[in-house]
């Protein structure tokens, strides 16, 4: 189980009606978050996320509604308690950025480490998530994350018994752990089915609509994605700052054959987003306009 | 006219029902804000203080719930087209701190000038507004501040007319400045009676009941203090982390003989801080209980 809160919606300056875009994100007891404006730490106390439990915190890049909260909420953390170490990843330059942000929270209960993550890295591992990063095209480098839950195949009951596997050392096949019993070696191979659609989330914001979005983002279950700007009267000034208009998401979201398509990232200028949704719907019919602290838990589908 | 605005009440950490620790103060179109701590500048949209007009942002210390927000309030100042400057004070070691925090907002359509400010230093003039810090006792450096407008003498009529001082250089003389005609020079002193009271504002969180504070904030209209506890079992706490309680706040406005206390910087333990009113309130009867966006506007007595 996958579960997901899209923590603030905004853009460019946090609002008192509109926290700053960050999702969180929850899977057996690891929590990732991604991007930490100001107020972030507000934003997740008031949905109800636990930032006690946050593992890993992955940047988009460095403009500040992306970053800025991170040393506010890094010390929220100590104060709860904290004493895990959190590892922070995101574009190059990290470690400067972070230098300079963390000058006012010297002392941690916990250890931080910082990942740069290079123009496409290997993926980060958090529990059973595994975290990818992919370029954007922004005025500075800038990534976005997919986040998948594999899933192994079926367990064949078959199998294991044709091959005399002790019982006991079944669940360990079943979590992909190579076993040994009577001197010989099973691997979970010999008795799993063909691996199964697992979980994926995809999100990208701070970009003009490149292909790298669906071509990661493909067959997302949700793919977060920003909506700068709802009128299409807007799309130069969107090329212009390099962001996104509503229906460039929606037209990226059919590309990539995902699921649902959540919008976030609104711009100060848009006072009601819903305003937008009948038309990007006619684009992509699953498109949600996000919400602060709209919350989705994913399962695998039997 | 002096208008304040007590901006947030919270200590240690923004909560969703209660914004950082921060006062904004605007005379004749100039505005002050002391502490900025993240969420700030979402406060100061809340209670309609425009951030555009801000001159001076004056820094108490470095604890990140007292200066977290600054790269992003400045940002916003310049999303908002400000291109005057702004002025950045605070303890020594201020340049060093924004080094650090300013490295998310490198480029500002303003100028920034950092004023470090000594042990006591020489007030800071802004408009008719005259500021001066004072030492605190925190963990790490921290200081207070006083906001006074000066108010002139009385005009006395008879001895401009005796002096034979033309009719209109008496509005020069009036706001302080010395002119001269048919070759002699013309002070105010001689035409003005003492000097009367203005409007005092005094600032002090984050420390111990320390004698500076009824010293520098004596005769205030208005004496802003930390209250970061209520209870009187929380004095052990308050002496080891370097705060105080309500009632030591209460005590100090009684020595300042100050005629209002507002009480501020709660813990984020305390979930009403109206609880203790009838207690402190019997120390001191003209506490206020500080609450977010608490408004004020002082004028000149007659």
């Amino acid at each position: 189980m996958l579960d997901l809160c899209l923590v603030g919606t905004g853009g460019m300056l946090p609002l008192p009606s509109r926290f700053l875009t960050s999702l969180y994100i929850k899977c057996q007891g690891h929590a990732l978050l991604i991007d930490c404006g100001e107020g972030t730490q507000i934003a997740l106390r008031k949905a109800g996320c636990s930032f006690k439990s946050i593992d890993l915190i992955c940047i988009t890049h460095f403009h500040a509604d992306h970053i800025s909260g991170i040393a506010g909420l890094l010390l929220s953390m100590g104060n709860a308690d904290r004493t895990e170490p959190v590892t922070i990843a995101g574009p190059n330059g990290l470690c400067r950025i972070l230098s300079g942000l963390m000058v006012i929270a010297p002392e941690l209960p916990f250890e931080v480490y910082v990942r740069e993550t290079g123009h496409i890295d290997t993926p980060i591992s958090l529990g059973a998530m595994k975290i990818q990063n992919f370029p954007l095209e922004h005025r500075i480098p800038c990534q976005g994350y997919t986040i998948e839950v594999p899933r192994a195949g079926q367990f064949l009951l078959e199998k294991a018994q044709s091959l005399h596997i002790p019982m006991q050392l079944w669940s360990h096949l079943q979590k992909g752990e190579t076993v040994s019993a009577a001197g010989k070696q099973f691997t979970p191979e010999m008795v799993l089915g063909p691996a199964r659609k697992g979980l994926k989330v995809t999100y990208a914001t701070d970009t003009r609509p490149v292909d790298a979005i669906a071509e990661y983002g493909r067959e997302s279950d949700i793919l977060i994605l920003e909506g700068m700007y709802g009128e299409e009267e807007k799309l130069e000034k969107a090329e212009e700052r390099t962001h996104m208009i509503f229906s460039e998401a929606a037209r990226l979201a059919e590309q990539a054959a995902a699921k649902e398509l959540w919008l976030t990232h609104f711009s100060p200028s848009i006072a009601d987003p819903f305003e937008y949704k009948t038309a990007v719907q006619k684009i992509f019919p699953n498109t949600v306009i996000g919400e602060d602290g709209m919350k989705k838990s994913l399962k695998f589908v039997l």
